[in-house]
């Protein structure tokens, strides 16, 4: 099924080295349109307005998890595991690869704006005629079926979904390397060589020796540090606050019938909800920073204050809050409301929150967010049972409320907003 | 004239880790909008399709030539160097920060199609009441004036033109760091902590101490391989090629009046050659990149060819000849012509060259382009009177001339080629 | 006070990049023969043995020590913290460059063996008319015994003595980022310049920006890591017992008036008691190592055999034991000796144990083993109120018995030892 | 004839990240006593006395090198490429891995003064009934004898030899990383995936592919950077000086039947001229270390004043004289004799002096020395003809020449000397 190229391929790769293709079906799969339009969407959404580093693109990250997986499998065959499957390797790499396929720009806001989801998008790409489908049916009919149904979990051969998706899975390995890399933020640093050569399959999941428990616990607080230092940063949230909300105006006026000064396809599909594949693929972000540009000069002047904020990043400022109950969010937004400021667009409340790990409790059947361990004995152990470290961690659940406004426009209205709650703002 | 900040700001860099602001004035400068657009201007235009790590901006390129520049100013005046003006330090910090600032997308490509010139434009910026200038004329009336100055190399103090613009400058040791940082190629990694240890100010010129000179010959020799490696990648010259393409027809075809399906300003007035500022600023990569992804559509086969080409990165190959005279091309044009090829848009030649190092002829004065060392007896002597390296470099002059055209319609064509000219692109 | 080098100085570094040198003082005292012996001792003693690239010495070490506090200290005036002393830091400095002048040859081990304490040894060095004291005294006639008092923590000014011995010191530092780099295992790298920037002294203690906290998890996290994967490594902690083990043996042998075919001084002196400073200055590694050459001929053969397995590097083997009480130990030591073991030299017994962060109990009083944080309003708390990570993982008490035995003996013996003390040695 | 282990073993190196170990064979010839004694040579022999880093052994270079040749083996199988001998893959890595098995400590100037060769002592080691040699016996009879053939380059199979040594060797490569590494000198990275990627084995010999010649410009150019940054480091070339002046003067003691304080063997045995393989073994660089330090007490002044040179780093100044010839060489020794100071010891004249790479002369044939890069229609050409850059500084051969002296007794003879002679050392 492989059809191996006659020279390996490589492209260069700061945070691998080098990306090493030896399978034409890989090769054509990267050259594809699709595949190319992830060039235009940026792996970590706004974060390049905080970390100015950021600016690498999801096509960058795809290549990673491919190389990553591409490492695995060969260890797994070098190895000769009894419990891998070496038919496989061509579906797993293929979905590595792809897994990612059908993010949109900025993807995380775009998707709540317009309540869509990735995974569908990547599925439908992968089944409906584009390059990918063609490419993928050379290797037998039903591939392209295959790659889906691994991407979305149901494959029957648990192995090759365990790869693709998991605690440990190519795609956290990759952005927590690629995203410290070109951020600048060296907590994401692991030592994904060790972790590597720990990995066994084993009864149809990938598990770690036990002598990587170090590694493992130092992989999951460079997530953890990641995620407050980087993905949570109140910048970032900020700037996918004012995205957002740009998208709900938009959508507001669209649906009022507001005549837009720029209005253009596949956008337009987007705001009507009808969407094809191929409109799809010509969403990226140089389309959506086109039209906030363009809309920077609206009429609406709400659109035209969110669309400059963004472009211009002049963003909303944020206040922390340490015990904020909804009674209280209810009278800030009608004190808000009384002050002549916008309760919804003027004040965004924000709970940023992540499980380090979520530990398992005894008793319980292992499931596909469990880490586990396998000891010399060949028995496995849930790793908060082992690691000290892991146990502390796991169940914290941090998180304060940041209240997100715009600077400007509260200081001005701050005589008018009862003391108390002025003087939240008032910093 | 200094406004220090009451605490320094710091802004995460891989390549420098930390970027330290400690002026209000600079502080400012790099919110403005102006600045700002700078993260929608790749530093390394389309080099991205070649390594697909190279996608960071002008933006951190610009705050890392600031920090260089900000590094040696401070040990200049730590070090307390009579010939060093510490009252022009200000100054000298603006200029470093916004010597980029006129840059438009895929700025070589751009320049050339449309007959501009980027550091006219930073001037223009500068001057012309953007919020640049306001800022500017915080510090003094005259001083958006002196800083174009610095950037056009006209101002009074020689010093500060060469701490902006010279073979040793912030600019260039700043772009062969990240440049191989994010393309991952790591021949650009200089020691520039000794490199900006040895840099003395000196009669109106930054020069480098004497036992410096290894470090220098090695930041020569990182250039010339940065040369060859990355910036003329035959695959990247394809990609400008296309890219030149792409606007030498749309401007054909504006110019016989044709009705394009998508055309917006400021890309319109672009064609029209009347951009102003304001229209300037609003010109960004995404803006280009979604009228290409709209061209795609366009009824004109040879732009919707082009734009496809570039957008879903199907370029040009090519071809490597080591002599080629005009005649030889006269002869290869003509026969596409014959075989129903277009001779301009289905050929392209280029010809790459780099000095890596202009030598010194005894006799001659010391100009801005060389390097000057400074021994223990306070004597200057160009750098390639001392180190026998950087004599065997310079001056090396090479080059092949490479021939780019489209593979598919070439193939095509290749029986109706005269056979001599056919075997050139039949491999 | 200072006397500033007319020129600054620099080493190469790589951990540091370049340790500057700007004092004379700081000038000579490197250079003195006292401290060019920390060349000959190794920063990790016998890790070497575990991780070949550990092979640095206390030397380098001693610079970086320097480097950083230097730094802290650059920091602390340029900013003009009111809370510092500049007129001290010429006392901090000399401090942080000797604190490790009186470390012995494979010093834990050694210090053990002869009941030694390498802080003692440091202040002799300092006061008793070496090259150190005549320089110190070059400065005014009392400073020797400041850096003393500073080293010995007793100096009258807190903030001194806090610089040079706290959880934050400049110390741990730079041996978690050497260790790391030396050893290659890159759990210690820490983000030092983003530490260094949170550093604040307040009433006389360094203490830490609260915007710091997360750098200062990771740092103790980095600390944790590394003692589990470094310093208590298994293969190095059985090197430290042979290590023991041959000094034992060998002072029992003196004692017994044996006569050494290899026995010179300081070694001698050591053996009886009676060192002084001249004589434990010719005490180095070389030394100890050419003994334990030659006593791999020695007619003893519990020294001939401990010896050769030290120099060739054929170590004891370890088995863990997760629960082992007193009775236990008393038992296998008794059956050890009934099969003809030796139940001291045969068998050793090692619990290892590190407490990654002590926890503040609210209502105490702050102390020097605790990390402040500083909050906006100027309050002070201790880092574990504030994080959860460092509450979660602080008193965490781990650690497991290691049995360590010479495996061929061990073997040997097996069938005379009751069958249950048996199979713990037999895997 | 491999004995592949059960599960392959690791270690952990900060160059190569980890060296695996995939045969008993290896991993017993590590074991040995002959090869642990590597941990007790430095690689770089006195070089840690200007680079405080370079403290590595030659015992982690060996691993570095089997490593890097077993990763070019195991590309060269993979590939199926037909010109290697995949049955001469564990005698290639076993070759590797000892090839530097003989050296003494600090060997360059041990050897020149006792007229010894390491490459003679590596071959002995192998061949004469150490450890060594009985686990070379177990894979065949034959088998040390074959070692020994490799590293003498008489062994039958050229492409075995010229994998172990020629000018792009795992030895030089891995060098120039690890000496880059542990000195913090960063001229010695070089892209080492790369180059390995464009080896093939070709006719006998180690080849380049054609697209990989930037790659070795850049191996070469690091190569004579490193050359001039650090192997020719004045500062080491004294302490080298000095180390060669204390054995000489030890060796003309000896013959004279002086009565030495500290004598034991191996040492003794080596000024006689008459050692064993056995005696070889013991010695190591903690026994020249112990004895110099114990002569630092000697009576002979000369050699006690030598001894505590290099033992507290009091080395000798130099100066660089551009021309100079024999006669005036021969005029300054007198000069030196006639005012009382040692024409030898007080004096040494050095000329470093290294050739980046020699030239290949058209018409001759290819020998070992050259580097052949294999275009596309598998031609072989000698690199200086293809790369401009290699073609220039072939031949270089740059040098001056440095005079070495004891500062403090030249400046007190100062006004004994001509005023001509007086005023080079002057300084």
């Amino acid at each position: 099924m492989k059809q191996p190229l006659t020279e390996e391929k490589v492209f260069k790769d700061p945070v691998h080295n080098y990306i090493h293709v030896q399978d034409t079906i890989i090769w054509r799969l990267i050259n594809t349109k699709e595949f190319q339009r992830l060039r235009r969407i940026r792996q970590l959404g706004t974060s390049y307005l905080t970390f100015h580093g950021a600016e690498h693109s999801r096509f960058s990250h795809s290549l990673g998890v491919y190389e990553i997986t591409r490492r695995i499998i060969s260890q797994f065959e070098r190895s000769g595991y009894k419990d891998w499957i070496p038919e496989e390797s061509l579906l797993t790499l293929c979905a590595a690869l792809l897994h990612d396929l059908g993010h949109g720009p900025f993807s995380h806001s775009i998707e709540e704006a317009f309540e869509m989801n990735h995974e569908d998008w990547t599925c439908r790409i992968i089944l409906e005629d584009t390059e990918i489908t063609e490419i993928l049916r050379d290797v037998e009919e039903d591939f392209p079926r295959k790659v889906a149904s691994v991407i979305a979990k149901t494959y029957e051969h648990e192995i090759v979904v365990n790869l693709v998706s998991s605690p440990l899975d190519a795609d956290r390995m990759d952005y927590l390397l690629r995203d410290a890399y070109y951020t600048g933020v060296n907590y994401g640093t692991i030592d994904i060589d060790r972790i590597l050569r720990m990995l066994r399959p084993y009864n149809g999941r990938v598990v770690v020796k036990e002598s990587g428990m170090h590694a493992i616990e130092d992989y999951l607080m460079s997530r953890y540090q990641m995620y407050w230092q980087v993905y949570f940063h109140p910048v970032t949230r900020s700037s996918e606050i004012i995205l957002r909300q740009i998208f709900r105006r938009a959508k507001e006026l669209f649906q009022e019938g507001y005549n837009f000064s720029f209005m253009i396809n596949p956008l337009e599909d987007l705001f009507r909800g009808e969407v094809t594949v191929k409109q799809y693929l010509m969403l990226d972000e140089a389309l959506v920073q086109t039209a906030f540009m363009q809309w920077t000069l609206e009429q609406d002047e709400l659109l035209s204050d969110l669309c400059t904020r963004f472009i211009h990043r002049k963003l909303y400022k944020y206040v922390e809050m340490e015990n904020l109950d909804s009674d209280m969010i209810t009278e800030i937004r009608s004190s808000f409301a009384a002050a002549g400021l916008h309760p919804e667009y003027d004040l965004e409340i924000d709970f940023p929150t992540d499980l380090p790990y979520d530990v398992f409790r005894p008793g319980e059947a292992f499931d596909n967010k469990q880490i586990l361990l396998l000891d010399r004995h060949d028995q496995l152990r849930e790793i908060s049972e082992v690691s000290d470290i892991v146990r502390s961690i796991s169940g914290i659940h941090r998180g304060r409320h940041h209240l997100y406004f715009p600077q400007d426009k509260l200081r001005e209205a701050l005589t008018r907003l009862p003391s108390s709650i002025a003087e939240i703002f008032a910093k």
